[in-house]
């Protein structure tokens, strides 16, 4: 999933890699205009169909409503406490949740700047490529060519694990839209108790609280009981100074 | 190594790749004029280091001369017996055998046709990417990445077995001067003894005799044996007709 793609040929570019390694769900947040972009499909070379049926969302919210395992990748650390896993750990991980990696996905930042960090919250882990130090810079394509590459090589491993069951019915995951809706209830009810305050505060502290809940990865029914558990603290009209604090 | 690469751009993504990976010795085989090439700086952003430092030869056997390990990556499968590798097995035995590749060395082809038969014959292995079958093409940068990258991870991995000595002392390779000197003295008998006839037969004969001598990978101590082996027979004045066949 690419974010905020500002050139087309790059578009092209990760079209043509993902095809590579057998991927075909291609998504693009607010893609920089135009869109249909004549220059992706020049660069996709082959790959048009993948280009050709790449879905186009405004929010990133939307662009990932429906997965449940979702992957950040970012060149530098970050500051938010969340895993970090390579490549091939990551395509590991995918594979032994969903065989074909239907539910599971990948967002790339922009050219320049790479996802923020409020991007990054949104996902389970992040995913960066491990790298000479000295010289680490990898255009959109490569990036997206070197997942796409270990995601063809871990189906290939036909001495693989057989898949874990940890996406099975007991531990599913929620999709990324319940997830959002536990993010949104969340804050809804503690702006409501002032607790996301001072305003010039509340970007900051909404970020480390979704990437906290991100990073633990709660199933389906966890997502329920956290949805219980604000519902009963705000019932019980939780006001800002009256916890521990 | 690229032979003959065709755009600059090209030379310049292969040593941003390269370098991305750590890697840093790039020599080209007959590069298309200009050389050098500016695009091919332009393109290397941050790795012009690395195009400035290449070696260029007219010849692939002067390029390859000083290394005893050479692999071939080739897009599509030959008619040649020869060891076809992944990148990643490919690079396993490498750093086993030089835990700083020092000696060892990766063929690429032209952009378009890639590498022909007789260059592929001078390998000691072939190596190919498994990509989606439906679509596998990938540009020259994209082919160096993959392997520059495997090459970063095979370097990190602390639990890989200590070098199994392959490449020591007794069991040393030898430098591929050292096999195209062996090339030359059997191929020069065999001309004197009218074996590598009708002419128009003779390029297909070299190039399977020289691969089935790079696909055993000979060590320097058997190169001599062979070299005394052609000599002892070509004392003999052998002569066509004369043996089995």
């Amino acid at each position: 999933m690419l974010v905020a793609p500002q050139l087309g040929e790059n578009v092209g570019a990760a079209a043509r890699a993902m095809l590579n390694g057998g991927l075909t769900d291609l998504r693009l947040v607010a893609p920089r205009p135009p869109w249909p972009n004549p220059r992706a499909l020049a660069a996709a070379s082959g790959a048009d169909s993948v280009v050709e049926a790449a879905r186009v969302f405004d929010r990133l919210e939307d662009a990932v409503a429906d997965l449940r395992r979702l992957y950040a990748s970012t060149a530098r650390p970050r500051d938010l406490r969340k895993p970090v896993l390579t490549p091939r750990e990551a395509v590991q991980q995918i594979r032994e949740a969903a065989p074909d990696g239907a539910g599971c996905g990948v967002l790339f930042g922009p050219e320049r700047t790479g996802l923020d960090s409020d991007q990054v919250a949104l996902a389970d882990a992040m995913l960066t490529v491990p790298l000479n130090p000295a010289y680490s810079s990898l255009n959109l394509g490569q990036a997206v060519m070197l997942i796409a590459y270990e995601w063809y090589q871990a189906g290939r491993d036909e001495t693989a694990e057989p898949p874990s069951g940890l996406d099975s019915e007991r531990h599913r995951r929620p999709t990324r839209a319940e997830l959002h809706g536990l993010f949104r209830h969340l804050e809804s009810e503690l702006d409501a108790a002032n607790f996301l305050w001072p305003p010039h505060t509340r970007a900051n502290m909404v970020r480390n609280l979704r990437n906290f809940i991100a990073r633990a990865s709660p199933t389906e029914q966890e997502v329920r009981t956290l949805h219980g558990v604000v519902t009963a603290l705000a019932g019980r009209k939780w006001r800002r100074g009256e916890g521990g604090e």
